[in-house]
Parts: structure tokens; sequence; C-alpha cells
């Protein structure tokens, strides 16, 4: 294991590796399918919607769209499958609020626990492409103890582009080699190390049916691979 | 009283509306005097050094000078400080120790109680002219409650320029209107107030020895004022 002890920061994915999206989004679509009799496969809704976030992403990464919020992007997206799923009736106020289901998602059940432990000795901040406004909802809702939101929208860059993640290490005033990048995406953590983070894989293995390809992790390019919060703080020493 | 029934978020002046930045400045200020025999008024020295803080913010406000963190600005100050005050023979690590003074000040007695009492009913931001990293290490180190830290950092704009205003309400994805902007500084909460938000004025009688001319308030222009932090939150019913 690599020292970490110069370690200040932990910076954090939120989507998959603090919350879990797909039952969230899951539980939200029934409860939503049951009041207005709309009968589809909910988890199938939840696959798709997750599925379009990466090509909607890229357009903004790629300059194809301006600079856009994510609950802006999550509504584009939601537009389109409302329409492919053939899901009519709705009112505007009844579809913003499936829209911000991703604001109340719930974290994994070693979340908050790990966390609380982590934050006595680490500086704890968001490292997402979710919105201020959605972190900081669901951090209310599920007790999730952060020092700072930061991540994408104060950026103004989307991960894995390298400005996400410079400007939350200088924000933090910290040079990237003190910051920790916990994920359970490879891709995000590659990026980060990239950037001079120090890198922690997480696996939560029930964040997809189907992992997607590439997403398995080089273990011997990670600094830490651990199985949940709980054995982070276990192998931070926390 | 106005009706605040609506109000979801408070954003909080830091300089001497929770904290007490002169009798921080001063004790860091008499410890680093004991540690290296430096015989000054470090009450005058607290005064001068927060006596360049508006000039200098106001060199970045008016373009004078490009966008500069707080903390080079206090730094910027502090140099000259040294000089005027004829302080030599400080290594570059315990200059920046004192520059840091500003991440160690202590609030005032009431607030973290009243902070706590009031995150479980409101999303609680700073809204102040600190760094990111100024304020979370503030935090950590006096235990101050916040969900996010916000202001002009993030915002690239200093109070009390409105775009630190706007800019802070729209990353918490709220109307103005629904924001209370708590402060010890009239003119922080007028500039505030132009931008649709609520204010408070907390009296801190402390803060100064002598407060500045044109910091009274103008009550009937103000949604609260409170003594502290204890009666905002019995006023607001939490």
């Amino acid at each position: 294991m690599a020292d970490l002890g110069d370690i200040r920061a932990l910076t954090f994915d939120v989507f998959g590796t603090v919350v879990d999206w797909r039952s969230g989004i899951i539980r939200e679509g029934e409860a939503l399918g049951r009041a207005k009799s709309i009968a589809i496969d909910w988890a199938r809704f939840a696959d798709a919607w997750r599925g379009l976030y990466q090509p909607m992403l890229s357009k903004v990464r790629d300059g194809e769209i301006a600079w856009i919020k994510l609950d802006d992007l999550h509504r584009m997206s939601l537009d389109r499958l409302l329409a492919e799923f053939g899901i009519a009736g709705l009112s505007e106020a009844e579809i913003d609020h499936l829209n911000r289901a991703w604001h109340r998602l719930d974290p994994w059940p070693d979340a908050v626990a790990g966390l609380t432990r982590l934050k006595r000795r680490y500086v704890l901040a968001t490292l997402s492409n979710g919105t201020v406004a959605l972190l900081v909802n669901m951090a209310k809702r599920a007790g999730l103890p952060w020092d700072a939101i930061l991540g994408a929208e104060v950026a103004r860059h989307y991960k894995p582009q390298p400005e996400a993640y410079r400007a939350t290490a200088a924000f933090l005033g910290l040079e990237p080699a003190r910051c920790l990048m916990v994920a359970a995406h490879y891709n995000d953590l590659v990026a980060a190390g990239a950037c001079g983070f120090r890198t922690a894989y997480v696996w939560r293995r029930d964040e997809f049916v189907v992992r997607p390809k590439n997403d398995l992790p080089a273990v011997h390019e990670l600094d830490l691979v651990v199985e949940d919060f709980a054995e982070l703080a276990d192998r931070l020493g926390v």
C-alpha cells in the first residue's frame, strides 16, 4: 500500500459511489407509477435515464452544447424518455419532481457511518458532476456530512475533464497529491490520477446489473481498493 | 415582522458575524510576539490589518487588479504591515502561518449552538469574501455545521458586488427571495436586499472598538434585527 500519510482531503464521486442511484430512481418511478397508473418497467427506465448521462455530458465536454447544469441535462434526457416510454399526462410539477429524484437518492448502507469516521481526520468534499443544489439537498436528506460541495458546477467543467479535478483541489487550497479521489468508477480515478490525485477504488457491486466494459480497475495503478467506506476508514487508520 | 415562511436557505457573512476576527488576530499575534520577542500592540496591528481589507478588495472590485484570492490579499496587506510595524526576521513559514490566522478564528459564543438549531430546518451556506479553503479550515476547527461553502471565490466577485449574492442563490437553486442574508454589517445587507434577498441584522457589539460610520442599520429596511444566533433561531421558530 502506498504511503497516504500526507493526504488532507478526500474527494468523492457521488452517484454510484456514495448513493445508490439505481434503486432510488426505480423507487421514485414506481411511486409515481402507482400514483398515476403508469405501468412500465421502472428498472429499465432507470437504466435508460442513466444510459443517456454520458452521451449528454459528452456534448457539453465537446463544446457541442454550452455549459448546462446537470439538473437541466437530466431534464432533457427525461423529456426524451417520457416520449420513448409512452408516458403522457404528467403535469410540469410532476415531471420536475421526478427529475429531482436525483436529489433524493439513498446512500449505500455503509456511507454515512464511514464518512462520519473519515470526517474526524480529513476534509470531505464532493467531486461530483451533480449540481451544488442537488448535492446539498441530497446531503440534508441523507445526512451526508460534507465539509464542502465542490466538483463540476463550481469548476464549470464535467468530469473526467482535468479542470474539474484541478479546480476542486485549488478550491481546497491543496496540491492534488494531498487529495484522495474516492470513486467506484475506474475512468474517474484514471482522470483524477492524471491530475496528480491519489486514488481509492470502492467496489460497489450492486451499482449496475451489468457493469460497463472498461470499468474494471487495473488494481496496480490505484493507491487503495476497498469494499466500502468502513474498509476505507480502516485502511486509512481513522 | 415580515413573513419569512418561504425562506429555505440562510446565507451568512462570516468575518464579524460568525467569528470574532479581532480577538483571534490579536491572540495569534500575541502568541507570535511571545515566541519571537516582538513587542508591538497587536490590537493596533489587528485593526490595521482589517483596515486594509476594504481598500484591497476595492482594487479587485474596481478592476484595478485582477481577481485574487482573499488569502493573497491578506498576505499583501500583511507584508506591508510587517514593514510598517518594524517586524523583521520572520521566516516565510512563520509569515504564512500568521497570514492563516484568519483560518483559525473562534466563533462568537452563540454561533455553533445557534447554527446547529437553524440547520435542522434551513440550508446553511457561507456567503463570505473568504476563500473556500479558509472557510473549510475554519469550520473544521470551530465546528461550524455548514451545508455549503459559497460566496466570493466560487462567484469570482467580492461582496458587495451583486454577482456574489446572485451566484450564491443560483448555486443553491433558489430564488433570492427564498434566501435570508445574515450579517452584522449593514452595507452587506443593503447589497443583498438589492438582489432580492431577505435580510437579518445581527448585533455584534464586540466586533469593533469603534463601529465604522454608516454601519448602523436602518431597522425599517430589514426583515429581522437580532442580538445573536439564539434569537435568530427563536424568531424563525426553529
